[in-house]
């Protein structure tokens, strides 16, 4: 039975137990995905990694909205409700445009961190690490200084730390020496609160907290981004409402399956053996 | 006036002096290109460098097949008269199948590096070092064991290699570490000879020298291509014939071409200013 919504609008099931589309340059991703799934497990998901063009950190603007736009094509084919571009680069880069041209919600990892990063400082002093890319976006310091025109913020981009995670160095020497280099000058500009930027940076936790201190308090865009996606689904009347789905979760990349899973079976809870290989130029 | 050739056939001064196609997935290329204009530098190139695709060393044998055949078309809308492969991994993985397709003349950067590497050893003990696919790929234990039967060959991929090329980390302690440690291997198994099996790591060679000590030799497959190249350029009557062209030299790459000619311009004796982006996938 389908039920009358409050604005007195026909709710449509179908629509509100479609998945939710979310997509990044590779693996990162998953890091919001396993956000998704711990904070909305009902929701199911359609991801799409670009395996065969990651990363994305290093490329231009003009690039990463051009791929952005043709995965955006192919989420469109799974009948998504929403999507999630769940890689800071795209966020920085393809969000703004592509939300003016798409006919359904979308949000990316960007906005929801920048958000609690200024609700979190208390010295309104913020720094923000990430690809170059989304450093020299700058869209975080914008969004920061749009609502906190007083604070200051201070990026760094730290273009070694996506590939230190991919060889699994996560609590290693080198990977240490790395950030005491990338992280000493936001260290001299005395913040309170650093954004862990890159949707890799998560699983750099550790070390990045070792260095910084306990006096800097990380923000992990991927938590508040599952938090501002449950809240858009209810927003948007499209928050699950059917029966719990056998198979929940499908993963897509560009690349050869294997190396995906390889990665993505150590950061998330559920298999991945299912995972396809499409051919995004196509789109 | 065109000049009869040996075997009668009238040489077509046209074609001669066509340009060479060669590709890479970004920048490493270029040390193969380097070695061209050293030691061929009257013979025009055309460079392609797939920056909105790079890295290829990740990604799968398949993917990097599709790849290479849209490169060559574009370089074939260039009039190329030969083409070099000038990345160990697209070497490793598409030239055998690409040399079949194709009405032109064609080398890759393994098989020249393979050879000298068989030629040099004094113990038969050989290391190869270079990305995860051309590691995988078995190709240069394949051709130096195919001339050399009784040889041993040493493969180790060192995946970060070139990300730290890239961040231009030559001569540092964190690429001195991690040296060390993908070298320990192949100290071990007490090789005299060590193939750079990828076109960033002759960039490496102080660092890799160091670790390695006097005893090893050290390989680099860019200075052997560019000597089978002339020979292959002789054999087939395409070398260049005419009077010195004042643009020698062009180069495209997939995406924005600042980022390509911030590094091109730390490796080239000539200027890459008017570097030319296209959009690959078209081919």
């Amino acid at each position: 039975m389908q039920a009358l919504s409050e604005n007195g609008r026909l709710d449509a099931p179908a629509e509100r137990n479609a998945p939710i589309g979310v997509f990044d340059s590779g693996v990162g991703g998953l890091t919001v995905v396993r956000e998704i799934m711990r904070q909305i497990p009902e929701e199911p998901i359609v991801y799409f990694g670009d395996t065969a063009r990651v990363p994305y950190g290093g490329k231009s603007r003009e690039t990463i909205l051009r791929y952005s736009r043709q995965i955006i094509r192919f989420l469109k084919t799974q009948h998504v409700k929403a999507i999630v571009v769940a890689c800071n680069t795209a966020s920085a880069f393809a969000l703004e445009e592509i939300r003016q041209e798409l006919d359904l919600p979308i949000i990316g990892v960007v906005l929801p961190g920048a958000r609690v990063a200024g609700e979190v400082t208390k010295n309104g002093r913020i720094g923000v690490i990430g690809t170059k890319g989304t450093i020299h976006s700058g869209l975080y310091r914008e969004v920061i200084l749009n609502e906190h025109p007083t604070y200051e913020v201070f990026g760094k981009a730290c273009p070694l730390f996506a590939p230190l995670v991919e060889e699994h160095l996560l609590d290693d020497s080198v990977t240490f020496e790395m950030a005491r280099r990338y992280l000493k000058e936001l260290q001299e500009c005395d913040i309170d609160t650093l954004v862990l930027g890159c949707t890799h940076y998560p699983l750099l936790r550790s070390t990045i907290g070792q260095v910084m201190g306990d006096k800097v308090t990380l923000v992990n865009p991927a938590y508040e981004t599952a938090i501002e996606l449950r809240q858009l689904l209810r927003d948007h009347r499209l928050s699950f409402a059917g029966e719990p789905l056998r198979e929940k979760y499908q993963f897509f990349v560009s690349d050869d399956p294997a190396t995906f899973r390889e990665f993505a079976d150590t950061i998330l809870p559920c298999p991945t053996d299912r995972t396809r290989q499409i051919c995004i130029d196509g789109f």
